[in-house]
């Protein structure tokens, strides 16, 4: 069973979406499910991350962890958001099922990759 | 790559939702990758499926089938409902990578799980 924040993250879930001329972007899969994941970044010139959206064809669980770590790096700088772990985020979220666990990998995973993205370009 | 027909239906997916006091239900797992999905039948005097509705924390695969399951059901008899395939909902698809083809089966197995449901209320 889920907990409430999974639910409202899942049937109500935050930035999703795209952004045109994204600082940078991460696509990661996921060979457990075959799932996709891909999260944009707006950075501004103090490296801030001003905005943030995903899309996902993931599972209930990959919305919601999405949902959430979007939310927790929004605002934040590139250096905070590169901290932003899984555990916190699930924790956030007030836990997930152990069978669940991998799907919420892709939010950290793709975070990750957006960072790097915009690392490269700047 | 998913199908124009496969995005179509996850980006805007018919009969989400619920049905309050529905002829039937049916509730399924999936072992694979631990998601659920539940379906709700509206059957009228003459055995027709005058609505159909469903939930699922399952991916954009499960949701996209779920979405034509559903509308491919609405208006049949339960004998008709009862012969419908995951095949014949993939092919409506215009298929499915080999990896998304047991979230399909979800749909399949809700419906065939409702009818059953609504058989043994009837
Ligand atoms: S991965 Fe679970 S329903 Fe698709």
């Amino acid at each position: 069973d889920y907990s409430e924040e999974v639910m409202e993250h899942f049937t109500n879930p935050r930035n999703v979406g795209e952004i045109e001329n994204a600082s940078g972007v991460g696509t990661v899969g996921n060979a457990k499910c075959g799932d996709i994941m891909r999260i944009y970044l707006d950075v501004d010139d103090n490296q801030i991350i001003r905005d943030c959206k995903f899309k996902t064809f993931g599972c209930g669980a990959a919305v919601a962890t999405s949902s959430m770590a979007t939310e927790m790096i929004k605002g934040k700088s590139i250096q905070e958001a590169l901290k932003l772990t899984n555990k916190a985020v699930m924790e956030a979220l007030g836990g997930l099922p152990p069978v669940k666990v991998h799907c919420s990998l892709l939010a950290e995973e793709a975070v990750h990759a957006a960072l790097w993205d915009y690392a490269q370009k700047h």
